[in-house]
């Protein structure tokens, strides 16, 4: 089973899905932001957890109860400090999940969900703390749309490959997939270009030009970099 | 006229869209949601009303003041204690009502105002307190998109057919309609299956595997849920 | 270049954008409202500028460099007073702008920036405290999608032609564009129709007909609304 | 009943659809060409007739039955040299009619059929030999997704108001509707459009230059043209 | 494996898929029909057969040549007879297959390609004889956008759930998928009714009422149909 | 001014833009395939030439007439040899162009027309000969929804930045685009890899394996492919 240190956990907490989607690009994987998966409110905590993957396919009234409940399987078997992302071919006509669903992956540990459908009862998820990202709200229950069919599979979501085993961050932006092999080193240049950026933001904020400050640095704002380090 | 009970409007004053999609699906109504329909803010209050329709049709330059004042009319009709719904034909281009409008609905005691196409002023309507739902906000006013045609006339929005007195429920995840005729059996059982949520939720947070409780509970978790009712 | 005299610019940040494409209809300009572009959070404060263009491109790999920084130099020569409108052909899956650009956009004075695209780092875009618009947050880069290619052409954003020199207003509804020759009267216009509905919500508040006071005023509601203005 | 002349729908026959909305565009009647609603094969004969309007809302599972086979009766009741015109939404996910409910159209002497749906059974609708539009061939029954309402209401039909009596007008590019009261004058003047389109058509293949030629005449292709009419 | 004898593959290659939709809904089985799925050219000829299915999911640029060529494997281990479903999430900005892949499967017996994605070569793929339908026509190579995953595990295309050995059957109109067990009864069906559909369409075209004939036949319906048959 | 020797273009002239799209992909250039962009009829001649690019902005009241006819410039002066690219933004409301000025670029020997609009008159557009692609027929005359406003710039055409002077080639799937400085060597692999592909097609129909002859030849498929060239 895939893990992730305490120490990358944490790092990636303080950084943003913008800095991890340039550092990814920078490695030539254009592809690893979901396209219209959002928080389901603005405020919610930050995401960092292992992908396990709930693959959806369209329901047929004549294949209805023939995989038992994978769903629930998936609420249950997802591991702790992983989040469950779903393949919901970007349908939100009916939820990919609930509630009580999100309110056992929040007991039992668990760091997220997301979905490329919609998730329902948004309040009663709200209140389980849990980070919860889909494509908009919705509330019919699943099955009129949705037959949960397989987990552990690389699947679709939100037009990005997600494999089991990914890393998942999200923020207030949205989500974003790390491979887990390079997942310590984007770490380690997210927090520096973090610490860059909150440099150039203060900067900018005094009324420095970007010219030689951002997106490229020159020496003269390296060295001033370096300066504001060491007076932090 | 179509008829609620205030025992009625309170039971589902208290009950999610979620609880009841999952209900009408039960009867074989698969399609009671409103897609893409909702409201002007996350913090609105929930509304429970009886369906009062108006149907727009595209505009004509050649038709323009052809109706009279159709809109006004719907704001000046609209009974009490109703929605008024509103097909737009999913269109928000325009505006398909705005502050006063809206105003005069909530000074004549009606319940909401729900349409598939935009609504303007949405600062202003927040302060009206009346339960307005949308597919998005709309600043231009609506002739130039849409001319309002009949009112009292079943109607299409958000992909589901809305009838005169049907009972028109929303929430912070959108909008369900239900038949008049099954809506205080409904009502019933929402209650009912809003409190056994309340208990699940509280197992699951303690730790309660979902086998067995959820989706479909077995004789030990209705047992704990008599007990727990008994304890409240 | 264009200017925007203060007591203009007063006045607009008093009005909504319902109201301005109210008046801009009744001139015969229909399509002024950018469709599908909105404020990155609904509590955002008003933002009133003139507009100054940037216009994208799709990326192509060949093409990369050719046109140095443009997107820096948007943000270096966006005049004070201005709103930076971006024509990103309503494509989101990449960002037009972040924090940086934008906290540089707010340092020199501009006005607001404005995209039918998506912006990165909404967080950080937010403490800058520069009014931005956009269709829906995007982290990944924006070279993965766009080639900024000029500088102050007309454009098209949102569905709408935004010529350089244009008065661009934004309240919690989206964007309105306004002809620079017609501004003045257009802003006179729209303050005395922001009284009158002052006047009117009112007057629908404590329970009086729409029929002779809105959308057409009769003589009564006229010497109403006179006699409200001098007790005010 | 409205009614429509020999002369003009011979007339009609003759002119494309560019024709006549461009001469409608000139009286201001920006919105009357039926967007997305397609013939469904390219080779099939043109169409002029009068509209009949038959109204679609969606299926509800409580509904079914409740209005009697209106659907059958718009085949039976339309009148000869009518187009029946379906507001199917956009809807193409179920058929709005198939071969035996057309082929009754055209054994009725009706002029076609026109939906922003589907059709089914493409190839016996073929057969019929009457000219139907729609926006894609659609094999499912209509009861899955559509409940025909009513007739001859006004409608929406692919985002144009379609009124009962106005004259509907297809070629191989679509459908336009013109207002019964002006349709004689813009059939004059699309005859003359035509003929001059057919003489500068003819000046262009001999290398003529657009300018002075089209869009628009000046006094020397007035001249010429003269001269080829009386030549023809 | 799924089998199909030579008489149901014939009955079904006489019949529509307007009437397999039609009897398949009578079974409850309302969603068996893919939508914006085509074939390449009109006049195609029908498609018989069992699904045998390929799922694609995003390309990763990290996972670039991970699988061997499981496309490749797809051409050469679809069985006789077969149809080659492929899951392409309804995107289209890439190939699905072109015409040397779609030669292989043509000249190793098997009865046709569906995706819900595009092909390529479309000139050349209408050369190897073997009925192909898609969205739409696509150039470019498939890695570009996807990944090819895995053979044999039930998939979506075009909205629907097709398992492998699911009967697929494809005529002008689009595709439609039968479940193996009931496909019998639906062949035997739907030549009945296709029978009756001519005869109806007889007494049509001869100017016979809808009302009694179609949908619902009455007894006189009902006899002159024995008559008929006997005649023929 | 950009130029294309006849040698290239007979040589492109016998390509398919399948071939041309897999060429590009390998030199890194993956998104050179205009998206929803088609020939208007299926039989339509194949179009190679040299891009003159026309941008389209929305329409605006107050801007009519203000740029003079850049419309009817473009169609005098699109070099002879060159396709006129249409930046319409995707939109085909209304039409990009018509058959008199499609005319009148055959007349003056350009190469065809490519427009993500629409275009009008069809069967005349046929007429005149010229490869014309578009998105969708379309009737409106293009004030309506589009200002003509530049030529000549780099624009936008079915999500494809294409430059003046790019090499535009089409086929019955679509529109590729090639830059100029690599079109003689792109022009010279297609040939090649043409002539594979025919080689393999035979080999494929004759029932050979796809592997090791599709998509990578080992050496026995190139000891053949070279016994067959020289048998030819």
């Amino acid at each position: 089973m895939a893990d992730l240190s305490a120490t990358i956990r944490e790092a990636l907490m303080r950084v943003g899905t913008s800095t991890l989607t340039g550092l990814l690009n920078r490695r030539g994987l254009k592809n690893m932001y979901l396209q219209d998966v959002w928080p389901i409110r603005p405020g919610m905590p930050r995401m960092v957890g292992i992908a396990f993957t709930m693959r959806f396919i369209p329901t047929r009234e004549d294949k209805v109860g023939s995989r038992g409940n994978v769903q629930q399987r998936a609420m249950e078997e997802c591991p702790p400090g992983h989040v469950l992302v779903v393949d919901a071919r970007g349908d939100a006509r009916a939820a990919s999940a609930g509630d009580l669903y999100i309110g056992r992956l929040a007991a039992r540990g668990c760091a997220g969900i997301v979905t490329d459908g919609g998730l329902r009862d948004s309040e009663g998820v709200l209140k389980t703390g849990l980070p919860a990202y889909h494509r908009r709200p919705s509330s019919p229950p699943s099955p009129i749309v949705h037959q949960p069919y397989d987990l552990g599979l690389p699947i679709a979501c939100g037009g990005v490959a997600v494999y089991p085993g990914d890393i998942v961050v999200g923020d207030c932006d949205g989500v974003v997939v790390i491979p887990p092999d390079i997942v310590d080193e984007i770490a380690a240049e997210a927090v520096a270009s973090t610490l860059y950026d909150e440099f150039a933001e203060g900067e900018v904020a005094k009324g420095r030009s970007l010219v030689g400050l951002f997106p490229v640095a020159n020496d003269e704002a390296k060295r001033d970099f370096e300066i504001w380090k060491k007076s932090r």
